[in-house]
């Protein structure tokens, strides 16, 4: 019904996540009734952002420097390592302007059922990173049955190394309401209470 | 806080109608961790669509060949036009399969509160395709009040050249409520009620 490179967009538009064809048709339309600039940009935007960004060789975040930013920074404390399953964590924390350690992304979480085990995550590279110098690593995996599976791996795997191995909290988002929350949240809230 | 290329990327995706910064970055991420292909086929398909689709010199709508494929069609009914805003209203018509006349696309409605006369949409190129054969325009404009002016426009342009011009019919929607119908909706619907 689109006319064959209309259509063509549209589709390409739809493949992203969350864009059903309707939002696409809308987006690919936009795209039409801009100056060519503009679409210029955002193509180039999208082939430069696929080439100059890799993993970092150290901490495996994005980067488009080697190593990034974080790991070559002076101010950074060196002795924590802070482990998460995606770069999106790390922004998430980084914006909190809480943390100085280092990071390791571990891109993605052990399951089983998906079929991802210790080998297909970055756990080798945490394992190696642990020999110089550093004391404690954080396991800051999500939530989930995946992400504790994978801070409880995390932590057999450098306990035995003498480094300590500590969890996020888990407990009551702040600004939330104690009637809201699930049992297992507030169960966990209280178990890990703190005394005044 | 984002590295720059990935900044960018996401700067640009936000861009789009209805894509705020946090759906931006979900798309950017999404678009690195796909593989080169992918990113090539999206940057290709904006590039190639803004460069291959243009206006139909006859009825303005957006075509990668010209005249387009409707203006060109052996089975179309010549002796009408139906005059639309937009290129997406052609498509919605079609798709009712309902129509077998020519369109002409206005690519807008005058609207002097945005400072749009009749010389910003594509009336004069109506008025010239009006010479040969054409004996009705649909003013298929939006109920609005500058789909509305618009209509009247073309009917005050047209009707002294021996040209029928018609409107679309407003009323309920099929498998609307009466009860929840607008009063002006409810009100066109009685005014143009039909004999059974």
């Amino acid at each position: 019904m689109y006319i064959a490179p209309l259509d063509r967009l549209v589709t390409e538009f739809a493949k992203l996540p969350g864009i059903g064809r309707k939002s696409a048709a809308r987006l690919a339309f936009y795209v039409l009734n801009q100056p060519q600039s503009t679409a210029q940009q955002l193509a180039d935007a999208i082939l430069q952002a696929k080439e100059q960004i890799h993993y970092c060789s150290i901490c495996q975040n994005l980067t488009d420097e080697d190593p990034c930013a974080i790991c070559s920074s002076e101010r950074r404390d060196r002795s924590v390592i802070c482990a998460v399953e995606t770069p999106r964590d790390v922004i998430a924390i980084e914006n909190t302007k809480e943390y100085t350690g280092l990071y390791h992304v571990l891109h993605g979480a052990i399951s089983p059922m998906d079929d991802i085990g210790p080998d297909d995550i970055k756990l080798k590279e945490l394992v190696a990173r642990c020999a110089d110098g550093v004391q404690e690593v954080i396991a800051a995996t999500n939530p989930t049955v995946e992400g504790e599976a994978t801070a409880m791996y995390i932590a057999r795997l450098l306990k035995p190394l003498g480094i300590k191995v500590t969890r996020i909290a888990h407990g009551i988002p702040v600004g939330g309401d104690l009637e809201y929350a699930d049992e297992i949240t507030l169960g966990k809230a209280i178990e890990g209470r703190r005394e005044l």
